[in-house]
């Protein structure tokens, strides 16, 4: 069993099995005396909630606990869980459970001391410092799933229930403080999202690798994962109590995480336009479109995808035998080949191209796209069919 | 040439050529109103420290110049800088130069603020919560060599001029608040600087890679910084001008000590020794060790050593390629090839092995270490001769 080990970028990273148990220390750390705990309201009712809470009452932490939260966490969520924080006089967070738990619980820290509405904090520009630096409360992050990163990211995405649009609020200090990565809390993960997470931690470090922009510590921290993810993710797929293969699913998503402030890429950008039109879970569509956006890109990848391959060990190293590498384990995860398996519907791809073009995460794709290159990437992700991308 | 780009762990850095021109850009991020500028007492004669003090004079910042640091900075040295920063109400540090210049710098930051003594700080075990951490000054490092990454290292080298003795001073307040990376201000360095300093990248990047430690994410860093070096380490002793060779070099070494948190070997446990004894120059110690350290270190690196073959493309991947690597670069780099070349005496062998066995490096060398076997490896690269290893 791998030992605990404490890591300090790019935020202090607390991990190892059972150590969940040392968030009294944490709380002590941060001179946070009665946290609030934002978690999501299907992981409250769990047995792991008692994980976290029990050391808290062991210790006699005074902490109150916020689970109105749901997948795609919206504004008047944060502000629920802000007035939450303010009547109950909590003095930090603890954000625990996937993505959207750690999103709402860091954005419930950050919005808790601000007079400003949550929309001036979108991310444009220069917004972030609009902030009122005097008094963020700091924030603990403990993800139960090993796949979005949040729990390292200095920004969250918060829908805005009026008009269903999603937006990314930034602060720096939104970075929580501190992070606790326990591989146990992963332990009973339905396998299916044990695989789309995966595979979504897998795309963060494969986007970034790719991203043009020169930011040489993200690609190595990127391919590292990489290789993480090749050699253990199978594993925790089939073998859901394996100790070293949850704790190595667990670094290398908040790894992906790190290295994709380098940038990400189309299968984003198609993966969000998705999420937003039909709610599809982004790990699931992360996954289906990934190959395709990868054989789309492979004029302007071809040498770093042979890197790739060297590193993690697989023969005749090229693009193609890193999307048969994909193809493979998608397989052995029981993932659908397209779209249409996942049952998404044919329509509205021209829209959905225009769409996924103007998502931030274009900007750093290796191929220069175009709305109508999205639009055949949607068409040969939704058939399941390569040759459309050579049309 | 490389865009200038920002990076945010392990803290913020600012990449680019001529950034040093953002150096009031940085002092107002920080609310630095009057910063002591720390540096060396032969860089403050050269013309690279117009480079940093230009830019300040046209903005008329109001700035105090403390040069009063020799090579291993002593405790005298940062009382005296302290002293300084006090009378002159200065708010916060630059430090600007090598490696001695940036831990007085850090230093002073500090210790300004300490009513304890220096060696209260000494790290063992948590000497560092005792500090007053009120009010620490924040500080801005400017590396003026790519070798040892004192810019982004929360500890540093502080020898007590009484004892001769170098103790490790850590607090994690240390790390600077922003680091200037300006590939511009390594041009005009002594090309042996280039190539020792160069080499010493290349050891921190090495001996992460082999510790044992679990810190994918140093593996990662360590990785893509030995392929950085390896692609440009030998065009930047050649052409010291090359833009992109001193970018890659400067940002090569600022990883090198990223990685290194997860722990260092016996190079550095041996070239500790030397420099206490003959002040040995730190980074030739470090390259006339490395290929008989890694030798002597074959038994227990062989899968590690394949892997970085493979990712930096050398054919045959072993350890004993990755050797034959290292002593065809050093000999390009017209680097001695043992002790006695570089005219250290041979004596006090047994000694030399105990102290370095005492090393704090010693403890995360991949091999289990003796005094006997520090002995040998003291031989070896004394007569350059690895054969003496296998006695």
């Amino acid at each position: 069993m791998l030992p605990n080990m404490n890591w300090n970028y790019p935020t202090a990273i607390w991990f190892g099995h059972k150590r969940v148990n040392d968030i009294v220390n944490a709380c002590k750390t941060l001179s946070i005396n009665s946290p609030l705990i934002v978690t999501d309201e299907a992981l409250s009712k769990l047995p792991i909630m008692d994980d976290l809470l029990t050391p808290l009452k062991v210790a006699g932490v005074k902490y109150t606990l916020f689970s109105d939260v749901q997948p795609n966490p919206t504004a008047q969520s944060v502000q629920k869980g802000v007035e939450v924080f303010k009547q109950n006089k909590n003095d930090g967070v603890i954000a625990f459970g996937g993505g959207s738990a750690l999103d709402a619980g860091k954005t419930i820290a950050f919005m808790s001391s601000q007079s400003l509405d949550i929309w001036e904090f979108e991310d444009i520009g220069d917004n972030w410092s609009k902030a009122d630096t005097s008094n963020i409360a700091k924030s603990i992050a403990i993800p139960t799933t090993a796949g979005t990163g949040s729990e390292v990211g200095r920004a969250t995405v918060i829908t805005d229930s009026k008009t269903h649009a999603k937006k990314i609020i930034f602060h720096p200090q939104m970075l929580p403080s501190i992070v606790i990565l326990d591989p146990n809390l992963t332990y009973n993960l339905p396998k299916h999202i044990t695989a789309w997470t995966g595979i979504d931690a897998l795309v963060h470090s494969l986007e970034a690798y790719f991203s043009p922009l020169y930011h040489p510590m993200a690609d190595g921290i990127a391919l590292e994962s990489i290789r993480l993810i090749k050699e253990n993710l199978k594993i925790a797929y089939n073998e859901p109590h394996n100790e070293d293969a949850r704790a190595y699913m667990l670094t290398a998503a908040m790894m992906g995480a790190t290295a994709f402030q380098k940038g990400l890429g189309s299968v984003h950008s198609l993966a969000h336009t998705l999420g937003g039109l039909y709610n599809m879970p982004h790990g699931l569509a992360n996954s289906i479109i990934l190959p395709y956006a990868i054989y789309q890109n492979r004029s302007a990848i071809g040498e770093k995808a042979s890197k790739i391959c060297k590193y993690i060990d697989l023969s005749k190293p090229s693009v193609e035998t890193l999307i048969k590498f994909i193809l493979d384990l998608r397989k052995d995860l029981e993932i659908p080949n397209s779209l249409k398996e996942a049952n998404i519907p044919f329509e509205n791809e021209e829209k959905i191209g225009e769409v996924a073009f103007l998502d931030p995460s274009t900007g750093t794709n290796p191929l220069k796209m175009t709305s109508e290159k999205f639009t055949k990437l949607f068409k040969a992700t939704y058939f399941g069919d390569f040759k459309i991308l050579d049309e």
